[in-house]
């Protein structure tokens, strides 16, 4: 079954590693679909956590110019609608989703990086749409990545299609850390302890209502935001958190 | 009346504090409906500027969770409707609304601080969406906030609910200047000094334009800046800038 | 014709300069249907590129006021609409659009840097939205400059009315790249020349659907990008793009 992707489960977390080293991790129809089956599984799971990773020299390299030259107009959105369900499902599942970026993150690979909820890149890391320099715009790619940057910063990297290094991405805000490759495990960690702690029931409303809200008018964002605050405060994790605070003792988080 | 909020006139600025502070100025209903209005009568003052500040450690903590627990769920909407209601009278109040921050902006506090046209901070201040690691997720706090800094930077603020210093917020574009905390008075007085210079008028439409046309496609935006700069350009104000221009003299503004 | 623009073909550049230095290139209706007139033509020619820039001691001005001042609501009403006309021709050309920012660049000067695809700016170079300092806010100005750099940054520029030094706004992205001024032409070339690289009808659908997903919530963008990617997946500049990079030679765009 899992022929191009890794699932280890650990502990709280499940890391999703990208292992097509030799094809530089590149996304054909089927390394798209191993992909989505591990985030739904992992997404079905009780971990709080999930890390995307690649195998080998890249994180990953975009799209499979193998696959995609074999097809027609067709073959190519059906393809293209499979790899869009995945991003969404990167932000629909309840856990938060970590990219764990070493090498380069080009075309579709960049576009998981902007899809993850955060991101830790090492040193030496880059980051390209590069189809503005070739025959094939980074149009999809350009989605999240435009939605994460500046738009001038967006437009110099679809229309130039050169890779960035880490520390702009860091500048730019499309990733969350830059730190020596040597520590880019332990850091992913750190951030993602971070990030999980708390009602794991309260924490995926959340970030599912983060997503729901954004680019929206604000009036538009407080009326999904609004509603989903005052109900959330009935839940049991809110419930507990309020009174663990008003009794002056740690909380604990009944889902 | 005012038990919560200290309200001082000072030649053409509005000062409004929040004093609650053994309760670090937490948002209990009265302390917002007080706020509230503050703001409007601010409103309908022929004052240019407000500044927002709080009393005591510092510039507020959110929601009052004394005041949250004992709510249902009929109760907790028409809390946060009085609290976005808030939020968008500082945005629509004709005034330029200056906040003024030190020590912690936490939740609803923080909400403030991105809802504000301008903020200026205390080197030693921070800023927090604390409830990603509690039970109650910062669902309308982040909604400013979604719009005043990037994607992958709000995911970090709500997933970790960890606080970031001042120099952060401003990297981010969260405040417009970080000072010496001693310095801070001087530099709010000082950026609210060259904010309200020139038609009142004509900067009130101005600011109220700004926040109808963001988050909105470029072509739907210029559809409603486009009405508005035509008419405003018949306005006694932008008649008088305009003829002073041309006539190479100081403007004195009618309005 | 041509009394306020200069254009000169330059291998695959065109160079429109805005040529009204004794008027510090402010935009009248004659000057902004020159403009428009200018780009128009470019956009119908084999051009790839497209370089704006401004004679003398500035960039742009902005609005003329004498023009403006004799102008009744109808009047200025027809003066933004081909003000606007021209900023959206900006973006809807086939070519790649930069600014080459110079001096200051103030009110719809700014704009027009905003609008442009990708900006170079000299070390000395400023940009300003002074409307708000003076009597008529500068409403359309504000809508792609708004898009640009955050919001905090955004009410500081049009509030104040004051200008930002050019490592400012490329610290908050407005502009792409500061360079010295001695610099500035071989700046403008070497950025355009990366940007101008690859197959020309992909990467005209490419900055025309940027500019067709942005600002919009991100399933909408998706359902744009996609359907376009998967369409120009069949184009020949694709195809051969595919071809060379599996056949491993370099690619020779058929348009």
């Amino acid at each position: 079954m899992d022929e191009h992707v890794l699932v280890e489960r650990d502990g709280e977390t499940v890391r999703i590693t990208m292992n097509r080293p030799k094809r530089r991790n590149s996304l054909s129809f089927e390394h798209l679909s191993e992909l989505l089956a591990a985030f739904r599984s992992a997404g079905d799971s009780p971990a709080t956590g999930i890390v995307l990773g690649g195998a080998g020299p890249v994180f990953s390299a975009g799209h499979d110019f193998a696959d995609v030259a074999a097809r027609d107009l067709t073959g190519v959105r059906e393809l293209l609608r499979l790899c869009t369900e995945l991003m969404g499902t990167i932000q629909s599942v309840p856990q938060v989703v970590v990219a764990r970026v070493h090498g380069l993150a080009t075309a579709a690979g960049c576009q998981l990086v902007a899809s993850c909820d955060l991101a830790v890149a090492a040193e030496s890391a880059g980051f390209a749409l590069p189809g503005g320099k070739g025959g094939w715009f980074c149009h999809t790619p350009a989605v999240p990545v435009a939605r994460s940057i500046g738009r001038k910063r967006l437009m110099e990297l679809v229309l130039t299609g050169d890779p960035v290094d880490a520390a702009t991405a860091l500048d730019w805000g499309l990733v969350n850390r830059v730190v020596p490759d040597a520590s880019l495990d332990e850091a992913v960690d750190e951030l993602l302890a971070r990030a999980t702690r708390g009602s794991r029931a309260s924490k995926a409303i959340g970030k599912q209502t983060i997503y729901a809200q954004l680019d929206r008018p604000e009036a538009d964002a407080y009326a999904i935001a609004l509603e989903v605050m005052a109900s959330a405060s009935q839940l049991p994790g809110a419930r507990e958190g309020m009174a663990a605070f008003l009794d002056k003792r740690r909380p604990e988080w009944p889902d």
